[in-house]
């Protein structure tokens, strides 16, 4: 019986149901950016340490530490690093550049420094971005050596003195990779997967945006068990998933759809990158959810291996279906890398939107099923079954006309044009009128199982 | 030899042919949807009788009686009603309502009664439709108890007296439903199977327009016998379909190709609904016959579980390839369902336009045939032939090209943008000239029969 | 290694290189039309060996001689036709017509004739083309007996004379047709074939175009052999690759891909007609070099049995995977078929241009081939290999996600939108630096190989 699912019951009005929730569920997570917001976030070190402990108020995850040296395929984890504090002294003494202003202002990965340097020097290790003299560039020197500072391209004509004193207080040694991962079992096989970066420091929609969502999400499939089992990782960008996808090769088989979640807080309408698969479930899902739910301009996008960690969990070893949820994409908006994606730029509405799709998205992947007509032949007489009235709204004789073993409700959803949660609340009346028969082995038509 | 086919001979000018016919044929199928308009037609009883009888002067069909309480899937055979007469008698004793003024008058199914009631005990059981106030809408109480009557919106205001004489003269008893089918053999396996449905009063573009369409290709398929078997089945709605299928179940696999035929009088575009299998033979000939033979807008719409008798066959323990063509598709034109769907909404040139349509498909979809070029190799010399100045426009290259035995001639048609009567006269022509075999057993390639 | 394949060192900068090269093989083709112009070519004779012999100066041709009765399928070598002279006397013995003036005068296959007619005897075998009257028409009458003369329409008011004395010198009796072909091996299994024909008289681009363009192509593949040997046919339109193909059906299967070169030298955009298989490495080739290659607007139609000698390769007894180059399409211009197709009419800019299409397609086709990423878990860290600088522009990482064995690098191309070429070099680097290697049975996957 359908009603014994644990959301079943509310299905036909999941979407609105959401819609409801989704202005609450935003502004929390907007709180949550704010809060991680501060820390200097990197590859490795204690600002994902700290990161991921305050995720820890939200969902009980488990953190993950990976030695230096540890190899993940073709890649191998690094030394830590570690910032305490970095600063650029003028004659009087002043900080003329200020890490404790903002954590962009340190290239990230600099090596240890403490000396004076001629202001020419100086200037060979300073970035900035004249298209955006207001925003400090975000760079990195990972996997290089060196050091640098990052300002506002307006704040330049104050280095006016001819020389300095560089201090980065920092540590690059050996200890490890930190990620955080969150396993929920499921009454059923097959899982999901859920993965968003955590290596940028004080940036909001790449990818705290990622990091709030995603752990809301976490916090309702504890809440609200599902059928399938999920995973939600969090872990620095390439490296993170490498080594995760190292120590996981064993289950990979059962993961049945994942989505990498990134930049997802700004107000552009959402985005979505098709696995490698192209047609995957999830592929389909997201189109369809776009298609019935999104509100403003929503578009798909096929697979390319650029972007984000789908890159990794789709190289031709693994090949899993696995797509990327975005708003505006990296390096589509002007603010992108750079302190303009502040806590301004993303909004509650925005997150709560995003938190809506995905989980309309996992709520369709972990509902769908392939149903039997039990009265095949013909129509059935609804009427005595007082399912007259809610025949066309839930689509009644669509699911009876396609439930042949052959169509699951997406399927039928994707033929019919009607939205998946009305047809599975028009599933669940009809399993109630016993006319319709859930397939035992969801998606495994039952003349194929002998 | 192609040449013996009944039909061959005129099949390059069949379009032309059926044409020329059609303005007569509309002519006599007007006429024959006049004379079977005053019938009182409902789910069963008398009125189908008379019609089935009437239409026994047009074609030999045989009238099937199946008893009250035969069961049919999940439905039954009701009692049958019929109705002598029904009216409302006013204080002066005039009938301010009467079914013999119009049979859409009485409800369908009414129970009988003779009694006074109150005015407003009367106007709770009348019908009308203030959006037309001119016209008496349709309504039936099948398969639930009561009484009613139909009017005109704007007679309304004459109900102004303080009760009424009300008599429904009706018996609804243990009888049984009728239905009338015509089988005509074919000279080789398969057959088609068109159906239309009997169940509506006078009303004429839903459905006497069907019947008498229905009724004149079957006649034309008696005198010109065809290589395929038909069946020709007129049926109340529903469950007349139902109740044939549950009789006719051995004969299924035979069916190649059917089409339900409703709302073909009307002035506007024809449009079809694809069966459930959505590329069936019948799918595919009935667009190639819109796209080069049908005067004026014609569209094509997706399979969907609504609309006409095509949801009883297209169920899924059935799912035969059978569609449905209508002109304009019921509830999309104002006078559905109502008086005003009269003898004036339907006109003999529609009508003789919808024959000519339905038999162009059938003679497609009986002609239709594999060739094999017996000079496969480079293209054989036309000139000895004499086929050099038809090459062209009878598409000989095209049939020469693609007769491998994986491509019947609707594939050449589609594949070449010929029309297919025009390759069909080639193939006949190159047959003769000894250039093209027909492949024993149509549309199976000769190699896969061992 | 890649880098052994001869032509596979140039392979990134290979379109900018044709480009280069496309202006000097431009002229040298126009000057070889010009050379070829004034042979009277014809379906058979003198004209075409004289064709081939100025071919010999370019490519090592090796000629054929086929003699006069030869069976060809349903076709026979008719009698050898050549004409010495032909001329119409007036009373002043001057000339008024003079097949010394232009071959296209003497109507091709024309009988010896030597009288006096009158002039209505004269205009009856006079062809003239009063919609482009300063044209010549080129006619001919293969397959049938006779003689006639063409001429401009604007002269004909000049045959004012009673009578006129007929001189035709020519002979049809036994003899041969005659064909040219190149082999040229290749260092594995395969080859492709480019096919033109040479039986028309002084016209350009109809087809001296196609018989410059082909013969410059081979010698390329001659200077820089490829992996995939090569046939080159230069015979008479129809008989003559009827003929090819009669005394050449054992190496067919070896056939991977073929072009028919015709109509390659006028100012129109490129047209390519698809092969009879629609989607065989030729046709999806040509439109990926179209997309990345073709100045201006390119076309691809579909295949229709049309046109020039595809339609015997694609007959159904062969099949073979050949479809046909054009620019302006046989009968689209209005110099087609007349002495408007003249020196003039093709340029040395689109005879070049064309080449370098050509060159292009095949050299796609030869290098096409599948590799194995040896690192498909997760991409493999291209910075310590000196890749990362090129990896966007090469598409290094759509190259390592897709070399799963079931991509080709045609199928890359396709799927990431770049050019072929830019992957070919992007696999070599790849290749050198120990990532990817080459798979042994280009396009079979080793998996299914044993």
């Amino acid at each position: 019986m359908i009603s014994v699912e644990p959301t079943a019951a509310q299905s036909s009005t999941l979407d609105l149901q959401l819609r409801e929730e989704s202005e609450r569920i935003g502004a929390e997570a907007h709180a949550l950016v704010a809060r991680l917001f501060p820390y200097c976030r990197s590859l490795t070190g204690d600002g994902v340490r700290e990161t991921l402990q305050a995720l820890r108020t939200v969902i009980p995850l488990e953190v993950h530490e990976v030695p230096t040296g540890t190899r993940a395929y073709d890649w191998v984890v690094p030394n830590e690093w570690n910032v305490r504090d970095a600063y650029v002294l003028d004659s009087c003494g002043q900080r003329v550049i200020d890490f404790r202003a903002h954590t962009l202002h340190v290239v990230g990965n600099s090596a240890q420094i403490d000396r004076r340097t001629s202001r020419e020097e100086l200037l060979a290790h300073v970035f900035t971005d004249p298209a955006h003299p207001d925003w400090i560039p975000y760079r990195h020197l990972y996997y290089r050596d060196g050091w640098g500072f990052c300002m506002r391209h307006r704040d330049l004509g104050q280095l006016d003195e001819p020389d300095y004193r560089v201090v980065i207080d920092s540590t690059l040694q050996k200890g490890s990779l930190t990620y955080g991962e969150l396993v929920v079992r499921g009454t059923q096989s097959g899982m999901f997967l859920v993965s968003t970066h955590t290596c940028h420091p004080s940036l909001c929609n790449d990818n705290l945006s990622g990091i709030a969502t995603t752990a809301l999400i976490a916090r309702e499939w504890i809440r609200h068990p599902r059928r399938h089992g999920a995973r939600f990782v969090f872990a620095p960008a390439t490296l993170g998933p490498l080594v995760w996808l190292s120590r996981n090769e064993p289950i990979l088989p059962q993961i049945r759809a994942g989505i990498v979640v990134a930049n997802v807080g700004d107000q552009g309408g959402p985005t979505y990158y098709r696995s490698r698969q192209d047609t995957a479930p999830v592929d389909r899902t997201i189109a369809h959810v776009f298609r019935h739910a999104a509100s403003g301009n929503a578009s798909i996008r096929p697979f390319a291996p650029v972007g984000y960690d789908q890159r990794q969990y789709c190289s031709p070893g693994f090949n899993l279906p696995i797509g990327c949820l975005q708003r505006t994409p990296n390096g589509e908006y002007p603010q992108y890398h750079s302190s303009g994606d502040n806590l301004d730029f993303v909004t509650a509405a925005a997150l709560g939107d995003s938190w809506r799709l995905l989980s309309l998205a996992l709520h369709v992947l972990d509902a769908d099923a392939t149903f039997i007509n039990l009265f095949p032949k013909g129509e059935p007489r609804l009427g005595p079954h007082g399912l007259h009235a809610i025949a066309e709204s839930l689509g009644l004789f669509w699911i009876l006309n396609l439930s042949d073993g052959n169509h699951s409700l997406l399927d039928i959803a994707e033929r019919s044009g009607l939205p998946f949660w009305r047809l599975l609340e028009g599933a669940r009346r009809l399993e109630e009128a016993g006319l319709l028969q859930r397939q035992s082995g969801a998606g495994v038509p039952q003349k194929d199982r002998f």
